[in-house]
């Protein structure tokens, strides 16, 4: 059973993890990525209940800088261009004082492996190459861009007691 | 049974329930949307039959604004940045003498719970998040972006008497 | 049984039908639409067979008159802004002296109805609203913006002897 | 059964196949592409194992060009515009010293189909039209512009000993 309670913090790539893998490209060979809703609602309460987050990327693109500049993740923990992801990962746990079997991780292809079997938790959408899925230890039931980051972030804050909507309070009141 | 005579105007939240909660980023930081066609010729059958219709949203693009220019929806009927949508949902009850049990509302996220159980009928998606789908009072079968608007506002004003294309009558004249 | 041998010509709608109905929106209100390759060769066959082709849409879009210009269809045969479907359709056969009856029609919502109980053969994608599918000769297994206009332009050029690529020819000369 | 084993490069076409077809039209006619990022990855591996990689496509696009620089195909790799496949395959061929039956090719529509059947594998995606997937020796389980490339290039890297990525080895590093 993956023991979701451990998690303290969480990183996680771009492509095919938080979009569903599509790269537009313009005629002046700019990359532009679509993102989900669900996943910066997910994004936007880890940060406002203070967990450490953290975006490790081979990508360079603007646009992805310019997502994470509305979401309240830091620049310092956007990690672009990454070419050694377990570098980066390692540097992110120490900044913040993390063991790595602290943070869960989310990946879907191969230069995500070695982070995926580092991590606390190694998760990953359901549609992550067959790598990924036999090496992580969470396969979300969600695919890459539809909600996997969501779906993790929920699992670890509702364990750890940091997921709190009460639908019941709501219908009472009306 | 949920009776949709009851309702005499339309509220909706945009991501997730409008799009398919995707979001395009390019590299300036600027977010679009896709809009679905069926969704919209909804919306107009309802303006032009007198509904109020309102949308409510946490977004604040450009492109939402310059969505709605050609829609038909006052201006003053679009809630961009809304931090507290049962506050604006409020407004808007109270702008046109509606009470809001007259009010269909769509909703998809945590943000829309209170609004989706304040609603004389609270809607949603069918990939809402779970929390939604247990609050709402109708459940629409077709998913955020391709539909649900369209399917909520036609049951409504099939309901009413205002939805009135006769196929046989055409298919006679020819 | 649907006669698709009686086609002379092909008139289509733009949204739901050419396009999955996703309408993109720019921050200056600018709509974009995302076109299928294998529904443009399609129309190429068909216009290089002598079919006369035409569009007929309510969109004013700029991106729909930029994405015919390449086409192959002439312009004089592109609706732009239809308010009246059954008046510019009757255009068009007037124009190129076709009998209704000889023309396949596909759309795919309210607006369509009329015309695809006036065209010989009136067709639509299998997410075609229920009156249209109710109205329609034809539903195609292919939805809106994935093969439906290729399946149909398909079943009356092959039906009509128009549509010729031996796989068993190639076959043989390698 | 499909020998992957003989292979020592790969050509593609790009709409269907790098794509799901879908082609984004802005309004100065400006056409754009959505690629896949595993199916890049799979690219730059066949690049540095050494094997020759071309597109050959009808497309003339700036977003082709420009989504190639990036990639490692070399420019006189990347056949645009191309009206006569088969001769810019023949010209591939010739100048890498290759001999047809060793090229893979992957194709999704009747201007591919000469190709098909001149390669020494012939490959489409699930989704392509009804004559490729009849003339070509292997047909992907998964759609274009959704990994049938990576797939195809998978099969023959790890039938020839170039794909070696161990799970196992990380999973005991940690």
């Amino acid at each position: 059973m993956v023991d979701f309670k451990k998690i303290k913090a969480f990183a996680f790539d771009i492509d095919g993890v938080m979009t569903d893998g599509g790269i537009f490209c313009n005629n002046e060979g700019d990359l532009f990525r679509t993102f989900d809703a669900k996943d910066g609602f997910a994004i936007r309460m880890a940060i406002m209940n203070g967990y450490p987050v953290a975006v490790i990327t081979g990508g360079r693109s603007g646009s992805i800088r310019a997502r994470f500049l509305t979401s309240g993740i830091p620049s310092e923990n956007v990690y672009l261009g990454s070419r050694d992801k377990i570098a980066d990962f390692n540097d992110f746990c120490r900044r913040f004082g993390l063991s790595p079997d602290e943070v869960m991780f989310f990946g879907d292809d191969i230069p995500d492996l070695e982070v995926i079997c580092a991590a606390g938790i190694g998760a990953c959408p359901c549609d992550a190459v067959a790598e990924v899925q036999e090496a992580a230890d969470y396969v979300s039931p969600k695919p890459g861009g539809k909600g996997c980051i969501r779906d993790g972030f929920e699992k670890v804050m509702k364990a750890r007691g940091d997921w709190k909507f009460s639908v019941s309070e709501y219908k009472k009141r009306f």
